[in-house]
């Protein structure tokens, strides 16, 4: 079989850390391009992973024939005009997460998705992962019964990422904790309760730790360092509570918050047993039998998802199989967020019942 | 001074372990009555206490000139009218929490209070808490600097009481683990908050691991042990949203719910500092100081909240002084319950914005 | 209903601690007869429980037609021949563990159960556990598979219970930690296994760190004082094979050991799932599902098995049912603490496959 | 002096993680010959080491006079017949552990070797171990007292190795974990308890973790991946109780099972002292004195066993030295072994008291 030829565009922090080790890793690809306006990155992996050409303009990659599938890994404001552009010239897509900025944006690239019937992934790996399809796998098998609510934590004391850069910059990232955290935890919920349709969303997001960036104490910073010349007007707290045709959910999320507790989970509410998901950790199974309560912890061989992700998108490309990475199924996530960042401005909860809401 | 004249009414639990030892400790109080309408346990009172006389009808209560005060100790479901009637009756009158059954039950209590002058107190009684308290001031001195969020969590594994029950009875108690315990958690956030005015209210409540009863697991039964022949159509879990003219607040709450982590405990978000309070037990404070991150805990004195709330009843009888516990405090409380359960049986927010909302 | 009069002979440590409480604490016993030859321990009986005569010749009990049901808490030495003559005298018998120091004594007690038609259980307090019953439940539902083996351990460092007694004096006892301490285990494993026919059966018994008493080191002693007069001849150290219709077994058990970790636990081993009972505590299940190992604790409401064994006890003389712990189930564990003594002294494993084995 | 020169038989895991790093080490000697039947082992092992030519055929070696020793590091089947052939050819030998897939052909390895006089050492590494030497002293000077029983437990939550592959199939291996594992443990049992003649073993070893291989949950594999066309035919657990001349012992392994300790011990039990060896780590000394209990545990310089065990074979070829891991050391282990599935299988104990027993 001849090798699928792909291009990188953005060789930043999730290139170089996923994307990029992965397709080294599949045999059934070369990697042809790696594409960055700051060129000496596109350079530096040229010379770390020896393959390819580095170029500092993606119209290049446009041009080329021969390549036949691109991931997007640029700051979020270009995600939507690269994916269309690349599935207009006849490329297959795995953007990085989130979709886009806003849910305008996201349903573009949707369109373009079905009008060129080129795939169109995003980068929701959690899809991939082990535990997650176990938890997957319990609910629909009926092991938590009727799953009623879903409580979602992503608090953490102090993870706010590059002070002042793109990660804090709405019309760069498209919002702060909700867009770049809750987008992950939002979508493993979607994914492990079988996507259910949402129905109303209330929620309030806050700019209010980073916002005095020069007092803004940390420990660590990832993503960094911090530029306090750059601007911070993102959310950095949010909350909301979001019903469904199924579970409702509750979401308490902090990239940075003054309790000193990181909470990282999802609990997953059912009347015969229920989960805590520790993310990207372990999870642990309540349940009761014959009148005793009953602590589970489930043992498994981690996975790679990452690795999955690309070689399922690179196999998808050629056996036309359809992922759950696929935008159609991502899209009622950029929905949701979008509906909470409205509700906050608006100070009231967001019906989305009617067919097009928010589009 | 010669002695207030006191009578208990409802001889259960919480007049056993709270009220009566309370007003037996103050030496300006004489109890004249202990009324329930099981006599038997009104009797058993006058055992115990060597003091007072055993009743089954609180009409004698209401006919006897020398009472001054009344605990009503009852079931929620005769709150209301055995509060009104003893107020008319020219008694103050301390009511356990919730006020009552509804927000409407309630404002009728303190319509009544209005029109008699009589005390109305409720038993909130967290307001005389010592932690508590000294919460409030740091809230108000400003060193948490904005509240913007408050995240409260009271979520047991397994507390359902009295299964089959008054407890899990809503013709009795108006409801479960919301009105049972959220009362308290709200209450110390409004009275911690500075009682901001609600705006809007969305919430689900759910009953579901109490309703097969003969299948509910658990370890121990308070309020019990279970009548499987009796009913149980009240909430075990609830979720909420409520946005104030000062922090918003998330609620989880669960009587009982499939994760086997009891989380009892209040988040103060501050811009400044942050609050972790663990229902009736210590805090800790989250701030950050020269570019430190601090964690403190605080030790002070610990208090008998229920018998400075008895004391203070006894002395507002004779000083006038209003007590944060006044019906008129308490009352927004039960119109946010209210508005939680009415947002979940409609599926929508509920705006408290309009005057006489619920009312 | 009238009581069921009853008197306990023999009245020391288990009399007091199980046996006498569950007595006074169920409504239909009237205990008539406290019989211990040391006669003083009778009268504090007496006295403490503020009911009862002592007596010190328990034929007095014999011929008290009012007598219904008799506890025997001797020594092993008695338990046979009191067990008989009040079976004979038309007493119902609660006898303690052991049955009694040889299959063949235990046998003879069968035999007169049998012509008499009184109860006789034996006090076999483990199958009125809680957590055993549902780890019988498990086995018994198929959620281990097929159980194969089950690695039994009672090692304790240090614990020879009163050193020169009744309990390290074969002619008393019938032997040391075997027959006081794996009596139970043995029993467990049978109860939940269901009761499978043994057929082979190979074991050493070792009298050693006892043997030289004055230098016996040891931090607590149950039953103590030692008595450095008396007589050490029973086994502290016991390892048996046992193959049965069912799993095979391992024991390893010691009252003491130069091993310095206690490890009292049996574990079931089944081809879908085990199970490790922590003796006399909880228990963990490990299983596989959807590809991961799953670890479960159980919790559930502790039971007091001693009142459940007394209360079953009664309640089983006058509805005819037959405990679990009657003398026909008991009887085989008899036959296996037999079989492994023979099969150490003789060193060569003991067949029981043929009728009448060792009887 | 001029070099020994040898040759390595079997070029996988254990030659490339021991034997041939020893080699490598000692200055004494020269590798002449990789050999594998995958010649590309042989190949790989030629370029990794820098050193000797790659054979497919071991003729090739029996046929080069130059040739004085081999390591024979084959799977389990063809041990005994390159061992006899490799001996007959004037070769001195290591061959790995266990010496043959059953006791009749380590007999004639055994037989073989004594005709020629060459050496036949069996590679029972941990005869070299120092720990497990310092245990063997302790014993021999008397510090446990009489040492009366040991408890060996290699059990193991999952660890089948290479599932369907050599390793669990009986016509290669001859074996599961008791001729894999338990080989290791009963060798230094009967080492440390200097090598006490056994007299009778009963046994039952058990497939049932494996053998529905597609359903085996694992979190590693050793010697992997996983063969699912192939097959599993041994045990996965076993069970054994023995009787020596010295102690008995009792055994319980596992390649896997449904308990999640793994639990990897010899304990030593004398009447003064006992001995915990954690399997491949630190022993602990348990003794009492004065009255009191000790617990002690030793540190001691931690030696590379494998080179001794190389260095000893080479040195011994000269020296003429016979080392404790000479055939007619560790043929009573493979006796015992045999001895155990023969058990297993007739459902019996086996008596080794007759001369030729087995054989």
């Amino acid at each position: 079989m001849t090798k699928t030829i792909v291009a990188v565009i953005g060789c930043g922090t999730i290139a170089n850390s996923a994307h990029i080790p992965a397709y080294v890793a599949n045999k059934d690809v070369e990697i042809k391009y790696f594409c960055d306006i700051r060129k000496e990155r596109a350079e530096q992996a040229v010379e770390k992973y020896g393959c390819g050409t580095a170029v500092e303009d993606y119209r290049v990659i446009l041009d080329d024939p021969e390549v036949m599938a691109v991931s997007i890994c640029t700051p979020n404001n270009v995600h939507a005009s690269i994916a269309i552009d690349c599935m207009r010239a006849d490329k297959h897509v795995l953007c990085e997460k989130p979709a886009a900025r806003t849910y305008k944006e996201a349903l573009e690239m949707q369109k373009v998705q079905h009008e060129t019937g080129k795939t169109l992934n995003i980068g929701v790996v959690n899809r991939f992962n082990k535990g997650v399809n176990i938890i997957k796998q319990m609910i629909e098998s009926g092991e938590l019964g009727e799953l009623y609510h879903v409580v979602v934590s992503f608090r953490a004391h102090r993870s706010i990422p590059g002070l002042g850069g793109d990660f804090t910059t709405k019309a760069v990232a498209g919002g702060g904790a909700l867009i770049d955290w809750g987008v992950h935890f939002l979508d493993i919920v979607m994914y492990c309760a079988g996507d259910p349709k949402p129905k109303t969303v209330s929620g309030q997001a806050y700019s209010k730790l980073g916002k005095d960036m020069p007092n803004y104490a940390y420990l660590n910073m990832w993503a960094g360092p911090p530029n306090y010349e750059g601007s911070y007007d993102v959310d950095d707290f949010v909350t909301a509570m979001i019903r469904t045709e199924g579970p409702s959910i509750t979401v308490n999320g902090a990239w940075a918050q003054n309790i000193g507790v990181d909470e990282m989970y999802i609990d997953f509410l059912g009347d015969k047993a229920g989960i805590r998901l520790q993310y990207g950790k372990e999870f642990t199974l309540y349940s009761a039998q014959h009148g005793a309560l009953l602590e589970s912890t489930a043992k498994y061989p981690q996975n790679n998802a990452f690795q999955e992700e690309i070689d399922g998108f690179i196999a998808g490309i050629h056996s036309g199989e359809k992922l759950p990475s696929h935008i159609d199924t991502v899209i009622v996530t950029a929905q949701m967020i979008e509906a909470i960042y409205r509700s906050s401005e608006e100070g009231r909860e967001i019906s989305l019942l009617e067919a097009g809401a928010l589009a």
